[in-house]
């Protein structure tokens, strides 16, 4: 745990590349959080209309609009769910580009929720170079964030640590998870939210059995043995260190 | 954080290749953790008087159970002002073999202590052969001291996490800290065992500068604007995931 | 492909640190390369009797060689269902320890079998000190193998591609799949010898699991729009180069 | 070998850097696949006018647009004798700069030739930022070309495999081969392409040393006792991984 | 050493992002070189008016440009003191962005100098993007400089060394010490060179500090029993290959 | 260059697997030093007898003893070339043993030479399990040789850096060369002395071609247009980090 316990309604921000991200890699944060009452803001860089749409480009008489406005209907409905704040940047997809305008939108977000904790992609991605590039850029905001010479008066943000959620082919990534959060509580609102994402079925089962695995794995490491059990998780590589008062 | 919280008196391990390197490395941490009522163990491997005890050998009339009981003298004295108990295996430095005798010697006291963590070396260190074997032995007695087959009956150690403490030159050794505990309320302890270490004077600067550079890292860790204020720190590299409840 | 396609009756080498790896590993590999008509060659190098065998010992009046018994019997009639020949080392486990003469013995192996490719565990393992070795020492007993100047006379192998397969939390060891084996149409014999493991029946849904989104990778990786459809499939790292006429 | 066995006429994509990287890096692939009747394009993002044309600036009266002609002609004469498709992007080198516009074109070049297997540059270089911008613009072009929502309505591509071949200075590159492809057979054209590229003579005999040393080293992994010679190879960096049927 | 000794007056380029780093992390090697008669030179490619001026920027009353103005006296004071010229390409921080026509300049400064090393920042730095970024230039730029094509007629440039020097938090960059500069002789004036950076006092002793640690290292790394002392040194990873006559 | 230049009669110290890896791999760093004035000392751990010397095996008639005779003989007449003293431990190969016999014997070795660099195998090689051994135990010695514990009285060693030399597969090894030494003026030495291998005639070509490359390579490090040419180099992968008062 840090040391920023001083902060009073404290705050989570998770950056996603496409609208369906924050719901497979970190829905049972979001919800573990919001339950703690963290206020939780999602961005969506881009709706993931051309390159994560393919069910509903096979619909015919389709158009990007239509594809938009399905997907922010489905990630606003997941939003809902989950108890997070959402923006949409509507940055484009495949290939995403961020202007610096869109990065100081960012860092304006950054100053206004005053993260104590920061979740986006992993930070190498060989199947999918938006989910990169959305890390960087929520690593870069944060840093400006905290530059006191940018937009002077207003007040920067802390430290907050930055983990990298779960991608699909984790070791293709170089995604190791040091962290895992005991999502067990809070599972049903988080496959209802999977639920909301009807463009991509094939993937419900899938995340549903990664929850499954890092239970298994949270388990394990905190010994098969202790009495609490734990039968869903995420997994998270944390990427900055951590501060603590005691190791165990 | 992990979930272990329900065993009473809590416990750490500590295994040090030689009998010095508990202190310049982890000394912050025991005497951190006994002040919270933790029974800290440490376990001496050798007495490092091979390899780490130059300044002895040159006084000249010197034999190696001259140099042992020196060496031994000083720990147990570091040992008492942190508040750990310690235990000497004495297997020789320079270099080091251990038994598989050695090894269930380290099992037992797992099962005994029943540590919360466990402290011992980088998991390499091209400098020093006896530090990375002291860690791998740490960590094989650990496995085995979960294995419910190896003397059945005993009560069986659950998962406590690893870390390995600071080497000498980090950057050689790919060791890399992921964790920083703060230790500016125990400085003064921890400086007054360093200081009985009266046959290796040279490192007391040096692990008192580690101390502070790790502690303005641990303090740009958590956020130069944080309330908290940490002069002096120890980094830790954990080798196991955490298990957590809150990402901040 | 490599370009030993010379050899008449093919043939593939299993080396399972315990008795039950080699099923939930790589059973579907076995079970394929039956049905293609090679000779599979598994050997257990121990039982895992002490520490792989915690219900069983858990069942009270339980000795080593109960369990030993247990073990084997379970291992035999996997190795059975799935049409492969296995032989015990019984080297112990936890910890494994291994001689020259049970690497010769393995060399032997090697000599008598042939193998056109090996299998076994990854390279590191911090979970478990006994995999690593088992694959060492495969890889040691496989280069030995190869040198005319050991048992002179004897026809020494070949250069068979080494491969390790999955371990249970595939990140923290550092194991990269870079080969998936479809093995949707043997599915149903390794489930069955999966379900041989009555002493580890936690593990059979886990390991289903794996296999499902191994299945969905490895269909991934041949394109999604590709006729062939992938339901089960099992990772492997390859560690040796493959030698190939042809990049598709 | 993948399971795309149904496409008809197969295809390979070359993307180079400059406009002789294709014959030093990957001429023998050129040609062995054009033997095996796959239709084989090559795009050449630029000349190389820049940074790979010292002999020709050092002729005297030479203009950028008079190195690019020359480098033109030089790098046709070797698409023609090695049978491949040639395709010229003129985007400039040192530095070379790829807009979205030229990205897309290489989208189109992607969805019409339809690739089996696609080979570019190393993924770092520090002697040569142009090559590794090679390989990320032909992963990213690859990624949009199998996005639905890119140009709805024309054909996707699969998951085409992709190699990076090799670099000058392959253990400054962090580029391992993990896929040797035998040339022996065609060795003969790939020289003579080599010998088409008047500018760069000194690169001839170290190219073919590269060529013999390959051969050994393929040699050496299907063993030394196999029947088959390789007196001539090209290594291969996969990047992505394999989906087979059979593991030897 | 390398062969380049022909050059008669030797020349040294430093590439710092923003207008202290030259101090903190090459202020030794500057001055030490000044004294052997080398002609060094230093680029700021910023201020680091933004990110790095926060006690200025507390003082109330502040504009950009005053930052700069104090930024940018603060730094030619250092350098006039460690005998270094010094040269402002003030391209903005925080994020910065280098546009080619900044690159363009920087390949003019290469060719002016023609340097006989070069040092700039770690490859990776992920409490700092503008750092990595100013090595990546300085790297690029260097490639520029040695191509015929590039502004043709003017002298290219051989092939320097290049340093990544000390980052703040070592091993978080993933940056190792391969090569110690031993700049005790030159302490003294580094440290008044320190001791102009007015906004930064806070590091002032966290950089005497690492100079110290370093030396310690250094020191080590010949031998405790060398008759040399080594008092204080700075660390440098070096990225290219040396080329060497003698191996000692 | 390191600060060791007060050592009178400088030496050399190469540990060496199996008879003939000193020749191939640094057979002109040899013959360099032995040319500058050095003590150059080889130890050969075994003769290879058993994985190294197919063809002799192939002669039929054939025993241990014989062939361990005519590889003596052949690393004899090597040394001889090249200048150096050669000390045959005679430890087996395929699989090699190291005592602490052997290693102690090797410590000798160490205190008596008081080497100013050493040489041997890379920390890794998956094609041959003894090389790796070798480094390791030249390695381990070393730093026992330093230890003033160590047979009390004798001089200690001080910190000669440690290079590993090129192994057959590179990239297979994670060796990276990041020192060249020129080894022009002493081809035709080397290549004699490589000529004495008469039972390895297949890697003669090999390892000349090697050379070629590495010269190649090692120019372009010190620039094109440098005055000074290189034809033959070897290179080397320094472990530990050097000490130095210039960077050009």
């Amino acid at each position: 745990m840090t040391a920023n316990t001083e902060t009073p309604p404290r705050a989570g921000l998770v950056v996603s590349a496409h609208s369906a991200d924050f719901v497979w890699r970190s829905g049972g944060a979001i919800a573990t959080h919001v339950r703690q009452g963290y206020r939780m803001k999602v961005v969506c860089l881009s709706f993931g209309e051309r390159g994560e749409s393919a069910k509903l480009w096979r619909k015919g008489e389709m158009t990007e609009e239509k594809v938009k406005a399905a997907r922010r209907e489905e990630a606003q409905k997941a939003a809902d769910i989950l108890g997070a704040e959402i923006e949409f940047f509507d940055l484009g997809d495949y290939p995403m580009r961020v202007s610096d305008e869109a990065l100081f939108r960012l860092v304006d977000v950054y100053r206004d929720v005053q993260p104590a904790f920061v979740l986006s992609h992993s930070v190498k991605d060989p199947y999918n170079f938006d989910h990169p590039l959305a890390m960087h850029v929520a690593q870069e905001a944060r840093v400006i964030a905290q530059a006191e010479g940018h937009n002077p008066g207003q007040k920067v943000v802390g430290a907050p640590p930055v983990y990298a959620f779960e991608p699909h082919q984790t070791e293709q990534c170089e995604w190791i998870p040091n962290t895992f959060l005991d999502i067990t509580d809070v599972w049903d609102l988080k496959r209802q939210a999977i639920e909301c994402m009807a463009g991509q079925e094939h993937l419900w089962a899938y995340y549903t059995r990664v929850a499954q695995q890092r239970g298994v794995q949270a388990k394990r490491n905190i010994g098969i043995t202790a009495a609490r059990n734990i039968e869903y998780a995420e997994g998270y590589m944390r990427l900055t260190p951590s501060v603590v008062g005691d190791l165990s």
